[in-house]
């Protein structure tokens, strides 16, 4: 990710974030925040980012994300690419290990873009419920 | 999206959402958590969540979405199909058109998912940085 792309997603948490819920988002805009989601949107990688963003001492070794799932190092290697591409990771090698930490700014913005200005349904907003149909 | 999953996001905002930043999901919750980012993770998409969500009266007419896309109407309501499935719009018929409004339960759900505990870095983090490098 570029820093013009990040200048996109808001680099202070003062002017953070383009405005998803208040006001249409260009097509730039869109394309850089779909990168970020679509990081997220895969099984492997939320749960990849969960053991690593609720690690004690803030980081963990590769050789510990591993052994919790069925799959081979190079997969695993792979969705810690995309989180780190998407900005949401960073690593640092240290020895013959590589070591994996959240960057808590991607997330604080993904939850500022999402949050609703006062916390308040859109003004004339019929009172909204969940939906529980299924659907597939 | 069945009532099942729904349950595991979080039916009440004060027993909202797994714990993505603060303990490992589960294979269970990420597969649910995943359809909607990955719901999220397509540019047209975005744009459309966000033309429905800050439209002035809380709704918008499918007619009034598909002309901001040089898109067809079927793609663009096939994109609508997948935001409704992963529970962040919903739709009425009155008509000819069908209307759109935001479900900001969904919204609300994983801007709190994606927010820090008391907004604090994880004990031992290092201060974080946004990467800045390129990678695609």
């Amino acid at each position: 990710m570029s820093k013009q792309e990040l200048v996109v997603l808001g680099q202070d948490a003062d002017e953070c974030c383009p405005a998803l819920l208040t006001a249409p988002l260009d097509a730039g805009q869109a394309d850089v925040l779909a990168r970020v989601f679509k990081a997220l949107g895969d099984p492997v990688r939320l749960r990849l980012l969960s053991m690593i963003a609720s690690r004690a001492g803030g980081e963990i070794c590769v050789c510990d994300l591993t052994p919790a799932f069925d799959l081979s190092q190079p997969t695993i290697s792979h969705h810690l690419k995309l989180l780190k591409q998407a900005g949401l990771i960073d690593s640092e090698r240290r020895g013959t290990w590589v070591y994996y930490r959240l960057l808590p700014e991607m997330t604080d913005r993904l939850a500022a873009i999402l949050t609703r200005p006062g916390g308040q349904p859109p003004a004339g907003t019929a009172p909204a419920h969940a939906p529980v149909e299924a659907a597939s």
